[in-house]
């Protein structure tokens, strides 16, 4: 017997319109399982999802979402809804969603939610996503140097409720003018007699990034030091966040993923095919249509050969899989570039280093291959002469690839443009232009044997 | 004045064998930097610096390095040098290490290790890498029920200094069998009367996870649960160790990236330019000569249609640009694919629902791309016919592309085949022969109006 799918069972509990049962039904399900069910439901049983739900467990619930799918619903309903479900979400989260939705839409949720919540995430929207502003949180515990370790563990007791979710290995020390001058480690606490002054047992001085440190900055500093998180102040060194290990790992892998997606002709974002149906079209069509001008001027090479097909028809067939083997092998040197870069591993100006490594390693490739496109072609027509202008071209061709392909993603980096978007149709256009006019010239040149 | 680069000013400082001077320009760098360096050493120079350091010192600088090259520099030293050096690595960066050598090499290495820590390492070795065992900790707390609260201060004060590194949050409680039966907060430690057993103040019956967990269940926990570790568990009950959430993030990072990297064709495990040489050139062919077979397969169907070629030479031009934009597009969906299946968002029986998603904006997107080169194809030779063959069959191609583009990664994931590896060449392969098979089929059908 199949169990029904959940979402099927959601739709079902939603349409009888029974609050009980469908809070209980979706208690049940794990996260990956609520957001599996709710993104397989119509627009329609989802807005009535919402209105059926108390506030609180719609905040609940959106927190098992991906963050896309989590704006999408907020955007929907209206914002006196949206503003009651956000206020209740963690205040990282609120800013995570409402970042992805546009601004006006923002603007009258937070004219929906209390004053003072409204404000604190209007400050933190202002932060750009990829620095200390953006990747910070505002729930991290910080006291005055003059609290007692007794009052602060007495605060600890009190709130423990509210502090559940916080990272709590470290409090962030401040003076009266509300400056970072201190960490206090829990374990330190623990061993402080209760009447002292955390200022004296507080570490001094601590590491410290400006809130609009970039991403990679931070991904190095939690590289040089193994701490959990790390304050963020402003510019007159006021403590305003702190930003988790966390938080920097799940930024890192956002950013492989964006690249994967990029690579890949995703743009602007992900993707899921629960998204709305003419924004996925469109994206997606924004990068062919750029895609399809450049394939036009690299075959564009053939148009001019037209005579030299004409003549040696079997050419035809090898134009195609000389593109694609250069593509291939050039996306190889691509991911090795992007990836050597992002680690650091390879400045943007090492031209020379990735034509040296590549260009031995392009060679062998290229002979390798070409012989055996060579010797397919020889024992197909029985012409030694195709052979030799179809092993030539791709050998060549290979060599040129790699050297492309590896440099591509440092002179993109170098122009500020990102090299996962870009690599791909400026190399497959160059390779093929060139892998075209190869097989094409070598071929017009010994005509009379082929 | 331009500054002479690191590795440079290394070099010449392991050139002149002054131990001192090495450590202290080392000391000085940071992780990333010292990654920097070290890779572009040549390999003897590399060696000698091992040499130069004392283990502890060597020991502090791999931690730098990406576990490639980690890895690779330990692989190159004697066993002995190498046993000194790793066994002053945390257990965790011990196995990381070593998980990546031959395990001949590994066994050699492991005999000259103390034959505690040696036992230790093995047994971390036999746990497959993507499973709880693999990504476990051996540094964490743990307690018998019955000791002190004052006891447990007393010991986390004792030895504050090799906790140093330990994720504290928590400390695990066993029965005297060793077996796992609660967890103690630190801030529970904080709150407690000293001469309270931690029996009585632990929370009981943790979650916990067996040791053979795979590495998607310990994403699904980490995402229902918003705890920093969870405590890993052998088939008995018994407490081994200790995952850590940060462990996890890194894991599914290198997910994506591997992803990435085999999407490209850069296939078992990462490369680095300052790999070894033969190494690099294998691994890429060993990726490029089932693609050239693939593309021979697919281009094969071109070779049938010589003549229609013959008859209309126009024809060659538009065959790389149906192959290129029809990979485009489809691996567009097959991004989008491979996203949703590991999120959880898709599954891998869920054929219907790709086609149902992907047909209509297919048909859309294969529209406007077909009426787009159509009118070129059109424009450039002033025949219609040409321009109604070249669009229909890109119109058309389109379609299928993201068809077979979107569910490739679903049919290889219920073979049990990486999606990321093979969906890029099989999706290629069919495409282009379906490409090929519309543009020259439909051709031939009205050959004798081109």
């Amino acid at each position: 017997m199949k169990t029904e799918p959940s979402n099927e069972i959601l739709a079902t509990l939603i349409d009888s319109g029974d609050h009980a049962s469908v809070e209980q039904f979706l208690d049940r399900l794990s996260p990956l399982e609520t957001a599996y069910a709710v993104s397989r439901l119509d627009d329609d049983t989802r807005s009535r999802l919402i209105r059926l739900l108390t506030p609180a467990e719609a905040a609940e619930m959106l927190r098992d979402l991906p963050e896309e799918q989590a704006s999408g619903l907020i955007a929907e309903i209206d914002p006196e809804a949206a503003a009651a479900i956000v206020e209740r979400l963690p205040l990282d989260e609120q800013v995570d969603i409402l970042g992805e939705i546009p601004s006006f839409e923002v603007d009258a949720i937070l004219d929906e939610m209390p004053p003072a919540n409204a404000r604190q995430t209007r400050q933190l929207l202002r932060y750009a996503p990829d620095t200390a502003g953006g990747l910070m949180t505002s729930e991290f515990l910080s006291y005055p140097s003059t609290t007692l370790v007794a009052d602060v563990i007495a605060d600890l007791q009190r709130n423990s409720q509210s502090y559940k979710e916080y990272q709590v290995q470290y409090s962030y020390i401040t003076d009266i003018s509300g400056s970072l001058i201190g960490v206090l480690r829990m374990r330190d606490l623990l061993l402080a007699p209760r009447d002292t002054e955390i200022g004296a047992v507080m570490l001094p001085q601590p590491i410290r990034v400006e809130v609009d440190a970039p991403l990679h900055r931070l991904i190095q500093l939690f590289e040089e030091y193994r701490f959990m998180g790390v304050p963020v102040v402003d510019s007159q060194e006021r403590l305003i966040g702190a930003v988790e290990r966390s938080a920097i790992e799940i930024a890192k892998e956002r950013q492989v993923r964006d690249s994967f997606l990029r690579f890949s002709g995703i743009v602007r974002g992900e993707e899921f095919r629960s998204s709305p149906f003419f924004r996925r079209v469109m994206r997606r069509l924004a990068w062919l249509t750029p895609n399809i001008a450049l394939n036009i001027m690299a075959a564009s090479v053939i148009a001019v050969y037209q005579d030299t097909i004409q003549a040696a028809i079997a050419l035809a067939v090898f134009l195609p899989i000389i593109s694609d083997m250069s593509g291939c092998s050039g996306n190889q040197a691509v991911a090795v570039s992007i990836r050597e870069l992002s680690l650091g591993l390879l400045k943007p100006n090492e031209f020379g280093r990735v034509f040296a490594k590549e260009s031995i390693g392009g060679l062998l490739n290229g002979l390798v291959l070409g012989i055996l496109l060579g010797t397919i072609a020889f024992l197909w027509k029985g012409n030694m002469h195709l052979g030799f202008v179809v092993g030539t071209a791709l050998a060549a061709n290979t060599l040129l690839s790699v050297l492309i392909g590896g440099s591509v993603p440092l002179f993109l980096k170098s122009l500020r443009v990102d090299p996962a978007l870009a690599s791909g149709p400026v190399l497959t256009t160059i390779t093929d232009m060139c892998g075209f006019f190869l097989v094409l010239s070598i071929a017009e040149s010994m005509i009379t044997n082929l």
